[in-house]
């Protein structure tokens, strides 16, 4: 399997090599070969050959099966036309060129981990929810403009969707409910946004075709809150890119920590892993990083890229061996866990 | 004072007469004359006069000191196009033709609901924070549009700011920063979005006025994580339209219960009070709903518009000692707590 490895920015190389690491261990107990090509990427890309996003490195990932990625961005390129700037100019684009319009966000709590959040443990324990966020449209792909006026600025985003892009999303939230509880909470904002409008028509229309699945609607205000209320009710939640984009966020405190939380971004041939949080720029360097949820998502590579379950489920239950010992990065120490640093993480697990 | 009231729909008839309960009390305690007229709003008037905003509801309004709003919309209306729903055909041009351009949304929490919240007491003790959101502006005031195209439809919206709006917003949020901890946090996605690039430097280019002002900027999806994480860590937050709807719904929840959220919409010659949570068409007519959030936005009416400082804190103290004392409505219920309805409520306050 070939595998494209781009470390980024921040925290990136310090966490992808322990996610490296963890899939060349279950290559060798399986005899599997993992073959990594390691790329620039985001501000290391654009301080190195001027760009965010090199060509070289978007052929690396089409010609690989599953791209591994770090974090990206940081204060260093925070000046910079948003265009030019890491995140935009080089994570959007290469979502955008690969078709990677689903990301999958597990939002699991770890036995060992229920004191480490700061919900109470009868809210949390037993919480397992999949935020599907569409990722390919809305306000992060509409048209952007700047412009002069008599007397400031103005600026402008702009939030598209079309039937056939809220269709397709829809679709695998239907299919994954399916596989699961049967569950699927769609959100929006409806009682304002056209485009909210057209995104729970769509949904609606769709669930006649599945009919074993309950559905309901949910405004993105009060989902924000209902997570915080009682997740539990939660199984599969399904919206679009800026809502999904705060809502898991939000929601990876449940699992104690964003450190925690993986994500899968599908849909396109070649699929993309990589931690929901950042480059965390204020801890870069110093080895605290948790790389957890970086070798999470290399599990759902396993298993989502190259339909590996047996050999992610040996990734998943290592890590909670490793917690249950009570090994904790900064991130998620509590009293009488013993405090690792990244590296010590990653052999740990 | 002449006071506006508009109950709106769902719960908003049982929790409006509470607050004006509250303020007739204070009114005969110190000698204010308050005059209520009571006039439709939302889906009630919808469903009586065919506009969700009638004429004489905005006359009104602008011919008042002050306006009192229950709560707007509910699932009857659900199938109308987005202008003509009670929410965006009513509360959104209520807010601008009165030129409401600041939502101010107190997060405190009461030592006796300290319990009540899913959040750890150590985590939330000692919270105060004013979410300041921009009320005119954004997705919610952008042109929107729907077509047909070959294919199926498109929808649109569109997310504007300009310099003026974002310099208004953000002078407020120094102003009141620097009456309180003197720390404002301006919350945005500037690593995405345009309109979000312009609110930060907009922000930034104002903070020269403000050195004594401690000013942070933080992505939305960070900041959503953080109210979960370590709320006690903000003091003022200031932040867009959408943005703001989501991140104070949230918040609500170290407060116990979105019940309790009271908010104040100034900026206009009238200003306008209304609980931030919605119609609660789910048990509207039952007299479960918590009043509070209303006595609460109450006060800030005495508070803001009328410059009644001790009566305002009046009704902030009764109301502690009501909780104090054990009563509860259902969504703040605990255990030893004092079931109490709607009216119940309002009467011990
Ligand atoms: C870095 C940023 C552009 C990105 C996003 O908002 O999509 C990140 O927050 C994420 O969630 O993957
Ligand atoms: C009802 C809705 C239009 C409104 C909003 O989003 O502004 C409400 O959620 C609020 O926060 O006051």
């Amino acid at each position: 399997c070939k595998i494209a490895s781009l470390p980024g920015d921040g925290i990136g190389a310090e966490i992808v090599p322990e996610a490296i690491k963890a899939l060349q261990a279950v290559g060798r107990k399986y005899g599997h070969e993992f073959v990594f090509t390691e790329a620039l990427i985001g501000g290391a890309a654009l301080d190195a050959v001027g760009v965010p996003l090199p060509e070289e490195t978007l052929r690396l990932c089409r010609e690989s099966d599953a791209v591994l990625l770090g974090a990206i961005g940081g204060p260093k390129w925070d000046n910079l036309p948003v265009h030019l700037r890491p995140e935009a100019g080089s994570l959007l684009p290469l979502r955008k060129e690969l078709g990677l319009y689903a990301n999958l966000r597990p939002v699991v709590l770890y036995d060992a981990l229920i004191d480490a959040s700061t919900l109470k443990k009868e809210v949390i324990q037993g919480t397992d929810i999949l935020v599907i966020r569409e990722l390919t449209g809305g306000l992060y792909f509409g048209e952007k403009k700047r412009e002069q006026t008599p007397t400031g600025q103005i600026a402008v985003d702009t939030l598209v969707y079309t039937t056939e892009e809220i269709t397709r999303i829809a679709r695998l939230a239907f299919e994954t409910a399916r596989k699961r509880k049967k569950k699927l909470c769609s959100v929006d904002k409806a009682n304002v946004l056209e485009s909210s409008r057209l995104w729970r028509e769509t949904v609606t229309e769709l669930a006649r075709e599945y009919p074993d699945v309950e559905l309901t609607h949910m405004y993105v205000d009060n989902c924000a809150m209902q997570l915080v209320r009682w997740p539990k009710q939660f199984d599969v939640i399904v919206t679009e890119n800026t809502f999904g984009d705060i809502l898991t966020d939000q929601a990876s405190m449940i699992s104690g920590s964003l450190g925690m939380l993986a994500s899968a971004s599908i849909g396109g041939k070649v699929a993309l892993y990589e931690p929901s949080h950042g480059s965390a720029p204020d801890i870069a360097g110093q080895k605290k990083a948790n790389p957890i949820a970086t070798i999470l998502s290399a599990a759902l590579m396993l298993r989502y890229s190259f339909n590996l379950e047996k050999e992610a489920q040996d990734i998943e239950k290592a890590i909670v061996r490793v917690l249950d010992k009570g090994y904790r990065t900064a991130d998620i120490m509590q009293e009488g866990g013993i405090l690792v640093n990244t590296e010590e993480m990653g052999d740990r697990i």
